[in-house]
């Protein structure tokens, strides 16, 4: 399969610049000016347009179980709903339970992920410890693509790793050149927090983000950025919802550190007011964790992207229909936690972000999909439109606009944090693998047809 | 007994002025220009000295037991030395073992401090977590005179206290009106790299402070403020280190977090070449936790002390001989820790800290002396020469010297951290609760003289 | 005149206590539990109040000549103002015009302060620089009492001082003893920012906020506590008023540097919204540099008085009449610059600061006289309730309420910008030099009873 | 010509892979495995070795008249030189004398620099201001490729600026899309220094650092962030030379402003010791301002070159022999200001930064090449080895070593401030618009072979 998209201004990282990007395959052949068209070749009308690498999300749970139920999206409407929106590889995380092999668990998520649309790779979480954890890591880096370990310092009594396994997992994974990451909160405040809001009598969808003050998060991520110094290894912390997270980031980058952080579109323009809303339903579809925070938070982590302490955007996408929400009906504690997004990241980190002028086009590519090819390792496959890349690419319309509603998503659960927002900005053309997999409106994609990519190790410091 | 110090010039926290100071029994009961001596009182010639409260030192381990031995000062050596010193006041640490009852424990300290020379007071330590240490938290503030709780976050396998103790115990000393204070340093990272250096075959004292690192003490003590400011209790962080940790205090105060921080003598002078001593005897006897900095550690902690991030001055005061020291000869993680310092701590301090101008007299009286008083709750009984106050006072003659060595000190151990340094600025007399027990190198201590000084309960939040 | 104030609580800046106060001329004679009343001796039942020290506002600018006018309050009605809100001390200002003899400006408002209802001191602002001032600065602390100088960053084209002064002026009072002030403002960028607002059309007050946003203080507070650190001179910042600037001085003081900084009651609790107010003479009444700010801002103010990088609580009381605002009508920049507030610090920073949890009684003591008193050396004659000090002293009763209006106020101008505000925690009775000068809402000034308060120089370095 | 470099590894601040690269003119035309040789093409065997983008030094001054002298280097050798050590461009400084056309200095050095060996180009100073410098900034802009203007904050009484001049003259770059750069000292505070020193007798260069310690550098440092802050216009700071100043970098880049620093290959590797040199004409020849800091300094610039506070290095070449350095023999302020480097500025930097793992190839790349042309808007044409872009490719040898020596190096001036420093990784070839310049030890410069570069303007503001 042949496809020109002429005519537009491909924007990298790096810079933006006008050519045209001939796909042939699954791969970027050409990039130049005023390239020819080969015969049967696909033409792409990108005048007017922006070219940009597809999106990366790196932060999704498909097809998650969870409570004796399972997420609303799996992992083809899920990858579908991104492809729709711009995002061609997402970033999904396999969550052993604690004493389940890891391997095991891997083998289950792929799996279920075989029926994905576009492109996806996995954060393996480490939720207990042994030797045989230990060996499994390096199974899964030297023989399955997996490059980054995921810690939960949230969750206590279940899934939550204490400093033990903290310590002796990011000294395992600079081992094996894979790079720790840290869902960064205080379980064992979070859980003071919420015995003592329920023992108030406190117990609907209001109390979630009190039981989950920022002071929480930082902790968390500042005692995550220790171990790491005092290790000698990089870190990543995802879904930074708060300033004073951010500053512990933006402390230790200041001294030399290599530390990275991710925002999740939705702490980048929605409030706590959410929490107060009359409707408890609607106040129930917004519990994720770390919660919506106090506006000037969102400034911060504006801020946080355009000075460079945070690198990545994401979603978090975890979506439960109103009924699977209302299991924490009268025990805030019982929600189950997450909000969709994948489908709309992109739209709204450009919205808020380019058309405001806090990030250039360069930028809003380097935040939305480089920087994540780079920190896990898949660039220049991955992240960049240049020749030998995989032709995973956006056709952009900066003046097209959409107003979001669950009313057209592509996305299961039949809810968005987003719903009513008009963003200007928006995916004419998103091309996965070479293939054109959504047209104006028209999504066209396909069971099967996306790949599991796998993340060489970095450079390991033992066998 | 009546005790006339006539001629000098007094110093408190808030301002110095010439004044006599009238002593009777244990009491001040004048501060004057030109007191009439009243018959029979002795006369102390206070001309060109200062007139100053007592010295406090929050951290002393007289007699601990430890490792089937005891530290080779005792409640009646130790007070001595720091009688000799100016310090008339010492807080040392009741330490349950885990499952020990806290009043049991409570009662043998009580048991042995009974020979002190001068007056003491205790702090306990929450070393485990039961419904019984709840309650007898309670007995504690309300019927023992005790309003601090100490956590060591270090010492893992041991004393550590994890994160589910330090959260409920915070939360009870608020209840109570007790303060917590917590030694910070991140136990399993101190653990974790022990195990590493002695894997590697680095064995002796030089491998303590690498075991060791300022971010270690760092991660912990931003953890105990953010639970503290989490739970809205003050927390106050001993023998505060390094610029890291200090760094956290300083972070928290500017946000209005009542944060407070002590520093010892010997952080403020000594650095850690001590450790690469080719003399191995000479390096162990330096290890205590955290250990000795790099040299600009010491300017941070100076520039705390002036800027009113850290508050007090203390010594961890815990003397063990070279046989004690030796039980590490092979394997550092055995060297008892500690170091000594009451005797000399004020003489250090002021050589240190006045002489060079970083601090005034004022100031002085108020880090060696007056914050103690205040943060524990027993100002103005202690912490400045007023009427009214307890007769705790030093005579200090500025421009004295003296050489310490081990030779020459009154506290036991057979070595000095401070081997060597002269200082100028020392004590000619210390008075006690109203009795002349130090005048010009004359040590009048009496075992029993001192007396258990009970803490009053900050006003509790709970019954 | 003898006066006995019996059953309350004293609050000094160390410690609350319940003690009378026994006043004889004008000097306190006895503090103590249960005084018998000297035959004569006017009483005051102080039972359920607290006795504090006269409160100290250490900006105002009384009878202040400006543009062809003068401010609405003379040193009589503006200290008999402060006398009714518990205030018995002003510092206010001589402003040299620039070539003005230091000497002559100085003897104008010696003259119009003879007034005076309460206690008055004066900083002395250096405005220009030649050798003249460099010799008047020495006579004004040697034989004046004068012991700080005042430099204005902004207004430029007028009384701005430019590095050149700071410098020189900073090494001079060094040398003298006495401490340097500054009002913080860039006013380079003020004067462009306003010449760009004015050519834009934005001409009424709306814009005065924007010709001087929170960077434009930052900026000149950093490089005042710069230069103060480079020449090793204190330095004091008057009327912070935003994060930024406040963080400046967080910064310097973490290293030990010795900065002040001040707070003024206004920007404490009132935002920025009122100069979006839809009448013009509402949002002029407002108009005062540096203006109010956002909302965050308070909060920061408040941490800063908390956690100590703030000390002293002010107003730049500086009162104008509506006639006298709308001179800048039609140009933002020609509103006398200027609000009340010297009648309602005392209650408005207690109701806001104490009645929150914010500060205690002895930290309201503090921030409202005693650090005044200490940082410009009229401690221990003023700032504490002891026996030698000034008997200025207010009584306060923490349950009573009032509710601030122009109507009610002693304060010229006819405007409050505080009306409306109920604050519970007032004065029942101020006295001030040993007289009752306010009683349960009558007030009884007498002009002339304000004494000038000399301040005695710091160690000079220089003859 | 035509040159092929075989079987190296590209190194471009995105990421290093194997490829040749093939040079046809000036332009690099292709980059790939496996390349052929065209016929007649020059062969460079790359094996073993890193191909990377030429270094562009931000900051020179050749030929440089300077008190009726100038500098050892002029363009010829100079840039000479800086092939020889892998540099391809230069960045050098068009200086007006106050009240001096723009346009006539811009001529000058236009034709000074014609005899230039490589790329060359200008900042212009902005030395003083009326309307004919707004003017004549338009035309340099529009007419001369010239799109940085640099402002001197220090040299009091000659080429300093004024904050009105650095206001006017920001807020001008803006309108014009060009970019303000500061050499941030504050020239009040230096002069006044240098006048307290020579007057207590203190003339030789020990003197030079005492008058500009670091504040003086964060003082100014901080007012041009803050100045562009409220403009809302980027800048740069010219050589960082200590941590304060970095840290008013660091914090205004974590509030998302866009602020740039430079750091120069003198001061991260050399310490003040060098003043303290018993030699006073050693002394002398390391004066330059700012000057060299102590050694915790370089410790700190290495993290911000690390974590992306600091984007680029450079050398402020300037080089004067050891008879005009002993013009100020006897008077430090008259030592004339400036050091060499441009011939060693890429082997310091890899050997201290990449071969002690502070930075990987690619983020060397990225501070000595890459992100200076990308902010001075010469990218891709310079910054990158790619299809397109100018044919400046240094091959180096990362196990190749060489002794630094004023007796070896090509530059003038007889003296070398990393003399006997023993680097390991240097340049094998130097290739320069496409010719071979530089192979093993020989220099093929040639005068005038170097062009001005034309730096395009970035989106103005205004017309």
């Amino acid at each position: 399969m042949t496809t020109l998209i002429r005519g537009g201004t491909v924007v990298n990282a790096d810079r933006a610049f006008r050519a045209d990007v001939l796909c042939e395959g699954d791969k970027v052949v050409a990039v130049g000016e005023n390239l020819d068209a080969p015969p049967g070749a696909t033409i792409i009308d990108a005048g007017g347009q922006y070219v940009m690498p597809g999106g990366i999300d790196t932060h999704t749970h498909m097809q998650l179980p969870f409570m004796g139920t399972v997420t609303a999206d799996d992992f083809f409407t899920g990858t579908a709903a991104g492809l729709a929106g711009g995002t061609t590889t997402i970033m999904d995380f396999v969550i052993p339970d604690p004493k389940q092999s890891l391997l095991e668990a891997y083998r289950s998520w792929r799996g279920w992920a075989e029926k994905s649309a576009g492109d996806y790779t996995f954060h393996v979480a480490v939720t207990w410890w042994d030797q045989s954890v230990h060996e499994e890591m390096g199974v899964l880096v030297r023989d399955h693509g997996v490059n980054s370990f995921k810690h939960f310092m949230a969750y206590k009594n279940a899934i939550m790793a204490d400093d033990e396994t903290l310590v002796k997992s990011f000294r395992r994974a600079l081992e094996l050149g894979a790079i720790p990451t840290v869902h960064a909160e205080n379980g064992e405040l979070v859980y003071q927090l919420q015995q003592e809001l329920l023992a108030k009598g406190i117990r609907g969808a209001e109390a979630h983000p009190l039981s989950r003050p920022p002071e929480v998060e930082a902790e968390a991520a500042n005692r995550a950025i220790a171990i790491a110094n005092v290790l000698g290894t990089p870190v990543y912390i995802v879904h930074v919802s708060c300033a004073e997270s951010l500053d512990a980031i933006a402390r230790a980058r200041a001294k030399g550190q290599r530390v990275y952080g991710e925002a999740l579109a939705g702490h980048l323009v929605i409030d706590d007011s959410v929490y107060r809303n009359p409707d408890p339903a609607f106040a129930r579809a917004h519990v994720m964790s770390p919660p919506f925070r106090s506006p000037h938070h969102q400034q911060a982590l504006w801020q946080g992207l355009q000075g460079g302490n945070l690198h990545t955007t994401a979603t978090d996408h975890c979506t439960f229909c109103a009924e699977q929400k209302a299991a924490g009906k009268d025990d805030f504690t019982r929600i189950p936690n997450g909000c969709g997004g994948v489908e709309e990241r992109m739209a709204v980190v450009w919205d808020a972000g380019v058309n405001t002028g806090l990030l250039t086009p360069s930028e809003f590519v380097r935040v939305t999909s480089t920087n994540a090819a780079q920190i896990f390792n898949i660039y220049p496959r991955k992240g960049v439109v240049a020749v030998g890349a995989d032709a995973d690419i956006v056709v952009w319309d900066p003046s097209g606009t959409r107003t979001i509603s669950a009313a057209t998503q592509h996305s299961k659960g039949g809810f968005n944090v987003f719903e009513g927002r008009t963003v200007r900005g928006i995916p004419t053309h998103t091309v996965a693998a070479g293939k054109v997999v959504y047209e104006r409106g028209e999504l066209r994609a396909e069971p099967g047809a996306g790949r599991h990519i796998d993340r060489p190790a970095f450079t390991p410091t033992a066998a």
